[in-house]
């Protein structure tokens, strides 16, 4: 992949016709963003243009799809958006793997499968980056691309509150709202709702929460079958993810999610300081120091002797 | 009390020395960023400044705190941040009550005690004024003054996302980043940071969660109870009052917290197009149309039999 400055892919953008842009599998809200974001700014532009993604766009963000009517073209020109690596086209794009003109993406990660990529970690969203390539495509901001690239900002910095949040991610922000964005309405919707499933299961989670090596390691465990009696999908797991972290005192939390008899998901969420990824690594996991994850093929008891044996390892108790 | 302009408000504390900072009792995030901020803005300048409050600021500002020694001085000019009305100076204050010289403060309500005032209902915080003030007064903003500028802005929008968040309050949020405010420690320590008893009772006040109203009103109860075998103090059921209507399809949430045998303290929450304040008037209480509360005299079940009732009639059930 051909390394590119964010100037020259807005000359490429401009000089193309029939775009075809690719959002990841199992999207997220900054995906979703960046996708139909650049979609609407291709198309006031003249130009056809349309953003796919292998698994269905999620029903919440219908203040953003609603607006977006289906192009039927030959595709000339393909990008993609906030995709780190092929193994993330999902299915039904992965027939474009080895096609792609150009990769715009945050990840520092990113596997180069583009021809041509221009690829920023240092931007907390994949959307502050199609903000930037916007404004200097000279397309007018609407209201609809200002609620998809806000979207893909708060979402990913999780309201702001991430340690990859900026000054430039405010300064979007603020940007956005000028141009329209509802700020309110999406930080509500995103941050402020859960359905009542999740609170079931945020009930019985609760209930299993353990705590080793003097309050420093903290254990939430969420078996099939609770996920069967509340109903809740994977997706509304998140959130669980991120509490036993937050306790006060705690250094690493761990989330273990059952996927079958012997077999846990786990996940590891550290405070400033420790490694989650060390530990998931003893598992052939990895991740962030922040966030990480990884599988071991036991009962949620065992996984969580193991895990935490692991974690009291690396916080060295 | 006389409305200035901010120039105004700028000269005048320019001119002065020995200047007294009130902050309002049980301090939040906004009033002590503004007292704070404030403080180090003019002893910069030369002066001597104090800010005090009525109650001891929590430990977790000691981030702020810890960076202000004590100056001891006769005060000479007196000025309010974020006090809206002369109950909120707090018993250790109210001698300055009819003493106020000007009073900065962004609550539509304010009760105009002070010589002169800058009042701005429009600034989401009343850190957005002072950030504002301190740049007029033409101090340097040094890291210490963002992180309580900063703490301010965030605290009061709820971390960006309530509805009086702005384009301002972002911009402010990135300009104080830039001049060294810790966002990402600020944001974890105030909105991602939970005390083991705070769970606790997270965990027994979901087992009390009732629906009402095919799920339009959700009401979960706290009583004294509860909190004894917890440990919790109220100021940690605030995460709490916010559940309910966090809920999909809820259009009131309501808390329940009893007092004592036969007093109830109601918090509600509504959604956007439900006026809460409407409710609580029934009982005596209000607020605004988003959060509202009211007192019932009665036991946690009678006390919610009155306010659902009182609800479901607000939205014509």
């Amino acid at each position: 992949m051909e390394s590119i400055t964010l100037e020259k892919a807005a000359s490429l953008l401009s000089e193309k016709d029939n775009i075809l842009i690719l959002m990841h599998r199992s999207p997220d809200g900054d995906t979703i963003g960046c996708g139909y974001a650049l979609c609407l700014a291709l198309r006031s532009m003249g130009k056809k243009a349309q953003a796919v993604c292998s698994d269905p766009i999620p029903a919440k963000y219908s203040y953003i799809t609603d607006h977006v009517d289906e192009q039927s073209f030959d595709p000339e020109y393909i990008v993609s958006v906030d995709i780190a690596a092929p193994q993330l086209f999902g299915e039904g794009l992965s027939g474009y793997v080895d096609r792609v003109d150009l990769c715009i993406d945050h990840h520092g990660s990113n596997s180069g499968f583009a021809k041509y990529g221009f690829v920023d970690p240092s931007a907390a969203a994949c959307a502050q980056i199609i903000a930037r390539l916007i404004d200097l495509m000279g397309v007018e901001t609407s209201s609809v691309i200002a609620d998809a690239i806000f979207t893909g900002v708060s979402t990913d910095t999780g309201c702001f509150k991430f340690s990859n949040t900026t000054a430039e991610t405010y300064r979007i922000a603020a940007d956005m709202i000028d141009r329209g964005a509802q700020g309110f309405m999406i930080s509500r919707l995103m941050f402020d709702t859960k359905s009542r499933s999740q609170l079931e299961l945020e009930k019985l989670a609760l209930d299993t929460l353990e705590y080793r090596c003097d309050g420093k390691i903290a254990i939430i465990t969420l078996t099939t079958e609770m996920m069967t009696a509340t109903g809740a999908d994977d997706s509304e797991t998140e959130y669980i993810t991120s509490l036993p972290r937050q306790i006060e005192g705690v250094l690493v939390g761990i989330t273990i999610k059952q996927k079958s008899p012997e077999l846990c998901r786990i996940s590891v969420r550290a405070a400033v300081g420790t490694d989650a990824s060390a530990i998931c690594s003893v598992f052939g996991g990895g991740g962030h120091k922040g966030a990480a994850g990884c599988s071991i093929e036991a009962s949620p008891d065992e996984a969580k002797e193991r895990i935490a044996a692991a974690a009291a390892e690396v916080i060295g108790k």
